[in-house]
């Protein structure tokens, strides 16, 4: 049996999430379905995270046991055929045998984009939450810059959830400046940029992330560069854990997981582990 | 009555095109029927460029006459509020009362986006051709400098299509390298960009365009790139004018309207034509 490490891009839109429901059409479930054709039944594949649904991944990693001998650059041109073209698969490489795409995962990166300017965009607005009104870029950054370290995150976790423990580990977050996805279609051509930077990108780096927690932080950024709360509130967030006080949960469809990052060891398996 | 001049976007998926069909839904009766709700009848909308079904646009520019006095903000923020959000009115001013956003056009330019490599994208599916054959980018270049002047371009044009005439002169054509959508939205947070510059982009600006003209350009760039079709096969396209000896019309959805030049008198009217 080989392990395979897969990394994969998806939008999200139209998705119950990463992981398989009962009801509608996961990411893990297409996997499995499409590797079953070629493996005989579906094997369990293991997501690095399990997104949610509506949220969109650039570098989702997961993981797999396979018996068959099947090729990896054919089994990445063979699971692209079966899957729908919002699902695709950029790569497998066989890893460790031990490995495990969500326990081996040191670090996750997730962007929450939002589309700050009067009028929303027809190609951003599957990808980034349009905020009409000004937000304050500064005071955001200010506030994402309480992010970093280890704190307790329950008031950022979604209501219902039972994680064992609430603590995670930011090593770092960003508010960034980005073009919209109109701007980066029309500037290579001549088309006048208009005013470069649409975005207010929100980047975080971490350890683990609770069940919409980016969603919450971001909710909570956006209700600070509105004015309507103030950094210290953030800090106090992070301080007391009171859910009720977070901003509210920003919506799926602007929240990307950009990428997983694994012990080298993880990756190249060497001649004494074959 | 005024003269408006529209700036807007629109991702051409599931409309019929720019021009009101019998059946399906089109951006100018979109665009005139949100106007009737302000106008009380619906006015008749020019688009300078009249794009096909699935067709997108960055910056297509339309005219209208007004005679209600609604502030140009205000038209923007109604028309967005009734316009479905794949349609977005950028912008709208006031024009010279003469203008005539189809007639008075100077320049078009308009991109065609392919996604060169081997996978797919989850995100360019909808507005790249992708093609997994790798293309010769320099054969490609040297073939479109040769669509710069003025030519008859009859070999390009929709069969069934009666223009006048089909001399029209290109100002600019050139092969350029682009990072894909999925590139952009993950290179400024950290994720490693897989070979920058994976799309191929035909870039064309010239004074008028027939049907299908730059679909059957990129069409035919693509069988040089892909060593089926030499340099020299296009210039006796625009020599002789032989439709059928042309390359495949490229898809719809790789297709943008980037933008449309005027002469400045018509954009600012002085105060004598007011």
């Amino acid at each position: 049996m080989r392990v395979l490490r897969l990394t994969l891009q998806y939008d999200g839109a139209g998705f119950v999430g990463w992981q398989r429901q009962a009801q509608g059409a996961s990411i893990q479930g297409l996997l499995e379905d499409a590797l079953a054709t070629i493996e005989g039944y579906p094997p369990a594949v293991v997501g690095a995270g399990r997104t949610d649904a509506g949220v969109h991944a650039l570098g989702q990693v997961a993981s797999v046991r396979l018996a068959h001998a099947i090729p990896e650059d054919a089994l990445v041109r063979a699971l692209n055929a079966m899957l729908p073209g919002s699902v695709r698969v950029l790569d497998a490489v066989e890893a460790d045998p031990a490995f495990h795409a969500r326990f081996d995962a040191r670090a996750k990166t997730y962007a929450y984009r939002i589309l700050n300017r009067a009028a929303g965009s027809a190609f951003d607005r599957r990808y980034a939450w349009h905020l009409g009104q000004p937000l304050d870029r500064a005071a955001m950054a200010g506030a994402a810059r309480l992010v970093v370290g280890t704190h307790d995150f329950a008031a950022f976790q979604a209501s219902g959830s039972a994680a064992t423990s609430t603590v995670r580990t930011m090593f770092d977050a960003s508010i960034r400046a980005a073009p919209g996805l109109d701007e980066v279609l029309g500037a290579p051509f001549g088309s006048a940029a208009r005013g470069a930077g649409d975005l207010v990108v929100f980047v975080v780096r971490g350890d683990g992330f609770l069940r919409h927690m980016v969603r919450g932080l971001a909710g909570t950024l956006v209700e600070i560069g509105l004015g309507r709360m103030r950094p210290d509130d953030l800090a106090a967030l992070l301080r007391e854990g009171r859910r009720e006080e977070a901003g509210p949960t920003a919506p799926a469809h602007g929240l990307f997981l950009v990428g997983v990052e694994y012990e080298p060891r993880d990756l190249k398996p060497g001649p004494e582990s074959r």
